[in-house]
């Protein structure tokens, strides 16, 4: 692997074609980041008539935004193997490279996850000794954020996988999100140790015996949401449904509240006065906020955003990859699987 | 199997020392459901005492009320299976029994989940052909409920055990919850037939050719709380952490949404005047209005209810139990199993 050294300067690819809201949200994003900081510098990866248009009229330092054309785009439908495979010349496929290449340090798209968490695999590579990159998407909780680690790259994982991802994951919470000695549980369907499927039976001891994490056992899915573990490590499917549902609920349940007190004049005046208060909470659980999800264990860092990500979950992403960065966390992971390799 | 036949009289054993609020509120829930259909008749199980204190000032037909006695209680956090073995006389024992003897048609128990499970299985016994008996939980959606089945009855199931869960759980929200012709999907990660792990791929064709279900296909969770699948056929691990999760963000984010509209004496003012309408919206989502989830697959019907059940969700319960036995559910199960197997 080679890394670009030009001092501090945070170089970041971006799929400016990728999402809901691509290209002007993805765009305006990723420029509201370089006026942000002074040491990013964003590549926007995409149709070049496309993102130029995107540009119009947005003002920023030249020197550090650069147009990287690629004609092509992977559909969300399209199956992602034979996506990156064939389209070669799609966002997602030159963007990737570039962080192979050394250019960028880091990839972001709200494009196909399956091409995106494809790509990371086969172009930007894993590190040496990592096994499986996971997908690790921060929720709100009551207390904070928690990581769920994996939630979508690696179905049918074995236990070692899983102890990787609490090391990870662990990382990644202290020195990107600065949570100090996090705590690390793993998705459980009960709070006795004998509880649970083969995989995490088999998991439960090895992760009793990580010198690198801080273990405190399992952690049934009710208790995510009011901030029970730091790092809830699970196996992909698990940890997709968890995610996901947690997702479909908050939405429901919003909409369902906002359509509940507006059904009596009564109500109606009572829902106006709590307004802005209300907002302010659900904006706090709003995942959104907190940038994307970072695919772990790569060569470099890949994010992936939600598809319907608006410029500040991407100016949020781009944010986490200049963390990411300056807080050296792909050295720390070479260490930590280096060390548990021994 | 014996059945017990007296003409249209459902008896019910109610376990009346499990869970958090026993024996009074589950006694009150028993006597409720006795007062409220002349066709039921409860059989409480427990310590003679504690239930005659409890029933002490409610009134009722005494003919159809009655103490059974049980010395011992299961604990929530004792090992199941050992508990099961080793405490003859508690009331999950004693209750099962009177469901295998045919002396009850049903057993309700707000106790602990494994041992009634365990309890399901060994003591009340599978229905010939039945591989697995799922538990079944139905969830308020947004258009009225769906059912998760399975939700903790058998970790790491095999894809033939999934078809059976399907089959039942149509037959339940049909005859039981009244939905004609009911869509099945299958829990997923993503809505295309390539996406999931191992055993959703080898199950998903089997449920396509399973002539007795109106399969829909795949259902991620987020959209589960829309009401995509009025049967959600899993795995019991992720159903239980589908369902867990469900209850876990509903639970935060409704604690949330009260502390962020009282923050403000305008907010303050505005919360008092949507509370009753915000009231009947939250209400619509709580689990408890509509009853247990049952066992199901076994000869008799064991319903579960949660550990924290007040009256109503005891009494909702036992109204389960009088449309299954009315609806005739195990005769169906059996005659779809039975047809399966051919």
């Amino acid at each position: 692997m080679q890394e670009k050294e030009n001092g501090s300067m945070v170089n970041v690819a971006v799929d400016a074609m990728g999402g809901d809201n691509a290209p002007s949200e993805i765009v305006k994003g990723a420029i509201d980041a370089v006026n942000g900081k002074e040491n990013i510098k964003v590549f926007l990866v995409g149709r070049q008539e496309a993102v130029e248009d995107a540009l119009a009229g947005l003002s920023y330092d030249k020197s550090r935004v650069e147009i990287v054309p690629a004609t092509e785009v992977i559909e969300t439908a399209e199956p992602p193997v034979m996506a990156i495979r064939k389209k070669k010349d799609s966002s997602i496929v030159v963007g990737q490279k570039l962080v192979k290449d050394g250019i960028c340090d880091a990839f972001v798209s709200a494009g196909s996850s399956g091409a995106v968490l494809v790509g990371g695999q086969f172009i930007v590579g894993r590190i040496k000794g990592v096994e499986r990159p996971p997908l690790a998407p921060l929720i709100p909780t009551a207390k904070g954020n928690s990581l769920l680690i994996d939630c979508g790259a690696n179905v049918d994982a074995r236990p070692s996988h899983l102890v990787q991802f609490a090391k990870m994951g662990s990382i990644y919470m202290e020195y990107v999100i600065g949570i100090r000695n996090p705590k690390v549980g793993i998705l459980n369907i009960g709070a006795e140790e004998d509880k649970g499927n083969m995989l995490v039976k088999e998991t439960f001891p090895l992760l009793q015996n990580c010198p690198d994490i801080h273990f405190i056992g399992s952690v049934e899915a009710r208790d995510i949401p009011g901030g029970a573990a730091d790092i809830v490590v699970c196996e992909a499917f698990s940890g997709n449904v968890a995610l996901k549902m947690y997702e479909g609920v908050g939405a429901v349940l919003i909409d369902e509240v906002k359509k509940g007190i507006t059904v009596s004049l009564k109500s109606k005046i009572g829902a106006a006065l709590i307004k802005n208060d209300l907002k302010k909470t659900l904006k706090r659980f709003t995942a959104s906020e907190y940038g994307g999800a970072p695919l772990l264990g790569l060569n470099g860092l890949v994010v992936k955003t939600h598809g319907n990500a608006k410029a500040k979950e991407v100016t949020n992403s781009i944010y986490q990859c200049v963390t990411f960065k300056e807080q050296k966390i792909n050295e720390k992971i070479k260490e930590k699987i280096r060390l548990g390799d021994e």
